[in-house]
Parts: structure tokens; sequence; C-alpha cells
């Protein structure tokens, strides 16, 4: 796959989970397992899946983060599914009467790193497809994160919230290292060999083109 | 959909077109079209999409983002769709032999904010799913953009590469500002308070309750 380099295959640290809470569709599952396969993200729970498990349409849409789909864990209830857990960031596009801090994915991947780093268990938690999570879901979250979007058009599809949030989670883990950086130059051109590249642009050419560039109107005429 | 709010449509300004190189899947054409309304993109330009415009499934994925899919403009070579732009960014996961500055999709969020406020025209670039942009393609950019990734699952789905960089691209238009932020809190209990309440707590109840907690092993055992 494009840019994918199989040697640079890395023992897998400690990172957040994500949970999946009743999520509808197979293709969503496999894109999400991708965006996590992507971004240094490996286990992955799912609270009753509403298509049933394993689901051949995740294995395909994961596009090869086969490791991640297989390993998933199922749970029947959500509480089961974070019982081992010791912070959990709920994500959301709609406020919440809830007296509970809100942040954004930035913000999260900073506190996550910190946090896994100190040892703790941490979950992602994202809900089904049609309506998001429940209050009572929410409910079970330290945190909420939602990210800033156009309020008309603020409904993410499951994979691209996945995408967000684990994105910003390597880009704190790793400080935005590159995979790979700007070449090194050539140091700028000296002012001398500057000025002789325009002397030799300006100067006549034998035979002298066809057309010039009539600096008066910026066209190219017929000599 | 879940957190959308319809009334605070927004007359929509100035903002970077997607262009996608020989997309191929119809489906993530509307995805990234989707990610596109999320975070205030609105023009996309497609060259050659392999199985041709309009596509029914790119309507479809789109869940709801029409006007974008239904403006789409469709061109036949990438220079075309280009050749009104100012400044291009290129995006790939894959490392190029050619003197071209690399940054993140985050300095590419600031970089684009600060051109399109005064006034520049500005395309995100893309490549096909199969393998991403040519070399010939990139050349056509101005810079290149790449996210930190894990080296080893490096390439991400289109629609999922273009809602990083449009997340970007709203994060710092917007500088962060979320839809909805933490409720207001009461003050912190007072001191008074919290005693009386561990008081409480602590004092015997009547009736006394059919379990108690064993200090001891942490378990609780009928009285």
């Amino acid at each position: 796959m494009a840019g994918t380099d199989k040697t640079q295959n890395q023992v897998l640290g400690p990172a957040p989970l994500v949970v999946l809470a009743h999520p509808q569709l197979g293709e969503n599952i496999g894109t999400a397992a991708r965006a996590m396969a992507n971004f240094g993200l490996h286990e992955l729970r799912l609270v009753a899946p509403r298509d049933g498990w394993p689901n051949e349409k995740a294995l395909t849409a994961s596009s090869g983060a086969h490791w991640i789909v297989e390993g998933a864990k199922v749970f029947d209830d959500l509480p089961s599914a974070l019982i081992d857990m010791n912070y959990v960031y709920a994500t959301t596009a709609r406020p919440r009467d809830m007296i509970k801090e809100v942040i954004t994915p930035e913000q999260a991947g900073d506190d996550m790193r910190a946090r896994v780093a100190r040892g703790e268990k941490v979950a992602l938690l994202f809900g089904r497809e049609r309506w998001g999570l429940s209050n009572e879901e929410v409910s079970l979250a330290d945190i909420i994160v939602t990210a800033p979007v156009n309020p008309a058009f603020a409904s993410l599809n499951l994979g691209q919230a996945v995408v967000i949030v684990a994105y910003e989670w390597f880009k704190h883990l790793t400080a935005g290292a590159l995979p790979f950086a700007t070449p090194e130059r050539s140091s700028p051109a000296s002012k001398q060999q500057l000025l002789s590249f325009f002397a030799s642009a300006r100067r006549p050419q034998y035979p002298p083109p066809a057309f010039f560039l009539d600096p008066a109107c910026s066209v190219f005429r017929a000599r």
C-alpha cells in the first residue's frame, strides 16, 4: 500500500482503547479499525454490534487492519466494556445537559498521552451512527470530546470521528514527528549566479525566437 | 442528524478547494464531500473519476452533503483543475525525491488560513485510492502535506485523509472554538458542607442495611 513500509513494523506500545457503542454498519467498524492502525491504536471493543459479529464487511473495509478487527472483543452492554478502564472520553457532536468538562480532540490527544504514559487505561467512546451516544452512555465517561464543526452539518461519519481522535493521539505521542522530512537542499544561489542567470535570459538568442514577449502588454507577439 | 442545527446554516466564507485526482470509488468521493461539509469546505473538483460522473454512490455516501457532490466540477487532467489556483498543497504518505517543503496537516491548517485570509485561492490535492499522487502530480503543487502515521500502516482511506486536513482547516479558522462548552457549574461545596456530607455518610442508618462493606477485604458481607 502506498507509503507503507512493513519493515518498520514496531512493537506497539500502550495506547487508548476504542469502544464503539452499538455500531450499525460493518463498513464503519472496518474503517474505524483502519484509522486505528494508521495512528497506532490496536484494541477495539464493540458493544452489541447491530449486524452481529464477526462481520465480513468490517474485515473488507479495514483494508488490511485484520489484526484489529479479528482481535475485537464484543460486550453485551457498555458498563461491561468499560469495567477495567481508568478514564473514558465520550465523543459527541451534541451538547448535553450534564456537568462534564468539554474538550477538543487536540486537548484530548495531549491528555490521553499523559494518562497512558503514567499507566492509566483509557478508552475513547463512540456512539451508534444514527444518533451517537445516549445521555446515559455519556454519563459513564469522565469527559466529553467534541470537534469544532460546521454547526449546520455537525454529524461525522463514525470512521471519520475515530480517525480525528486517533490522529490527535498519534500526533501528541510522536510530538508531530513526520515519517519523512523536507529533503536537504543546496544553499540558495549566490547573487552573482543569480545575476548571471538573469543576464543570460535577457541576452538575444541566435537564431532569434519566432515569438517574443512584449513587455508593454504581456503577450507573445510574432516577430 | 445528531448535533446538526440547520438554523445555524451560515453563509460560507472563502475556503480551500478540494481536488481529487483520479478518484476510483464513488463512496470515497461521497465521504470526502461529507467531511468537507463537516469542516466548512464547499468546492470540490474531480480529475477524471474512474467510474464516471455523476455517481449515485457518491451522493448516497455524502449523507446529505448533496450541494458539494452536485456542485463538483470535473476536469480531464490535473493542470486544468489547478489553473486558477495560487497555492496547492499535495497530500501524500510517501517521501518523494523532490526539493519541496514537507509540513504537517496542522501547519497546513495554519498556513491555508493565512493564505485564504489574504485572498489567495488554495487547493488541497489528494491522489487515487490505490497509489496516491504520481510524482508528476506532486510536482504541480507548491508544498507537501503528510501526517504523522504508523510507518507500518501508512495508507489512509481517501475520505479519512480529506477529513484530517479539513479538520485542521476548520480548527485554525475557528481558533478551536467549540460548538458547545462545559456547562456553567455551581461553586464547589464549602468545606463545612463537605464535612457534613462525610459525617452523614458515616452515621449509622436505621434500619441498618442488610449488607455492609467489610473494610478489611473490600467485599460486601451479609450482616
